[in-house]
């Protein structure tokens, strides 16, 4: 299986760090190749804008989606996003590792997402969800957070956690196709000590390599690219 | 009142754009001071990192909260996070204004939170939600999205809104102590033709309006400050 971790916190040394290294290395020992974008290291940038495209749809209106697709079509991306675009494309497994902040991805991620999951490359009109243009394929979101599982309980100030990442797990990864598994969770990481963050590591990577061993359904970027239709700049004006 | 409306769409002559601008108009006629921070125009740097203080911490390991308390201890702000945070601090209304994007906001909105909302400043431990640092004041989303009501109603495919919202809503401005007023959202809002969004356009000008004219209980910046508790640095270790 190929493997694409999308990592997003900026210290190396950090818990979030430990998690994508273990992660690798546990998926490689179990023969999976891993690809890994650190996007803090790659110094991604999370802005969305016409320096995404070499094209341009409408000179006198930026329209972000109509830009997108005209990008899709002649694959006029820039190399960042061609690359990450390239790395999604080719994986089986997509995992995204990133720490909780205000209750979601850091910016850097959020950013990942609009300029790669691009219109015309991640989704067009009629192929949403159950039609997704990753139908068959897997994600897994692992987040690390400073609130305990009592905060995210049914009673819990935060929510539940089903709520929390909704718009990842739903409006994203489900959105495009992708089979979401349960997601990793590793709650009160500065508080557990050393050995509750030892046993965060082996149950994550468990987790991952659990995910990696089930199967896909998967598509060739060719028939993606086929599968925008024709008219799809026009519906999206 | 002081308001400050924060607003995140590249395209000036979006109806993002146009929701600003009646919004800035209704307000200043009903005699309210009205700050607008155009995150895309002032080219606002979303990526969270050392470059946000003029301060360290910890020069061996980066820790976000930490770095921040001690900038905001120390006034060891950048400029642009300064004159952000100088603008929420004198708001006793904060409007939100972006358009839906994977079902949240913007990355240069997610971005201005993680920066600008800083440890030390916008929150604190033991100083959240009913003892926020903001309580007494008042915020309003205001969101355009493509999908239809349907679509966020309680079998739609995208979920209620209310799930959707959550991390900004409860996660983001009820932690920090806000009065969250009901957001106001402009659904289908490229299908609804020119009449469609007139319509919107003068609710959402009704709304602000309404909004500025509830009481809010204000306090001084400097109160703010001195409700850092002393141990605030070592407990985000």
């Amino acid at each position: 299986m190929n493997v694409l971790i999308v990592y997003a916190h900026p210290e190396p040394t950090s818990f979030n760090a430990a998690l994508v290294a273990r992660a690798k290395a546990a998926l490689r020992a179990a023969g999976h190749t891993v690809t890994v974008s650190d996007l803090y290291a790659d110094r991604f940038d999370p802005e969305a804008g016409r320096h995404d495209f070499s094209t341009i749809a409408d000179p006198d209106r930026f329209h972000y989606q109509s830009e997108q697709v005209l990008a899709a079509r002649q694959e006029a991306f820039v190399p960042e996003i061609a690359r990450e675009q390239a790395r999604v494309a080719a994986a089986d497994l997509l995992v995204l590792q990133f720490p909780l902040w205000w209750g979601g991805p850091p910016a850097i991620l959020k950013g990942w997402f609009e300029r790669v999951l691009a219109y015309g490359f991640a989704y067009v009109d009629g192929r949403r969800f159950d039609t997704g243009v990753f139908k068959g394929r897997r994600a897994l979101l692992s987040v690390t957070t400073g609130g305990t599982t009592a905060r995210f309980g049914p009673h819990g100030v935060y929510g539940e956690i089903e709520k929390v990442l909704w718009q990842t797990q739903r409006l994203t990864l489900q959105y495009m196709g992708y089979s979401v598994e349960e997601p990793f969770v590793a709650y009160g990481a500065p508080r557990v000590g050393d050995e509750g963050r030892a046993a965060y590591l082996d149950e994550f990577a468990r987790r991952v390599v659990e995910a990696a061993a089930k199967p896909v359904d998967r598509r060739t970027d060719e028939a993606l690219r086929e599968s925008v239709p024709a008219d799809a700049w026009a519906q999206t004006r």
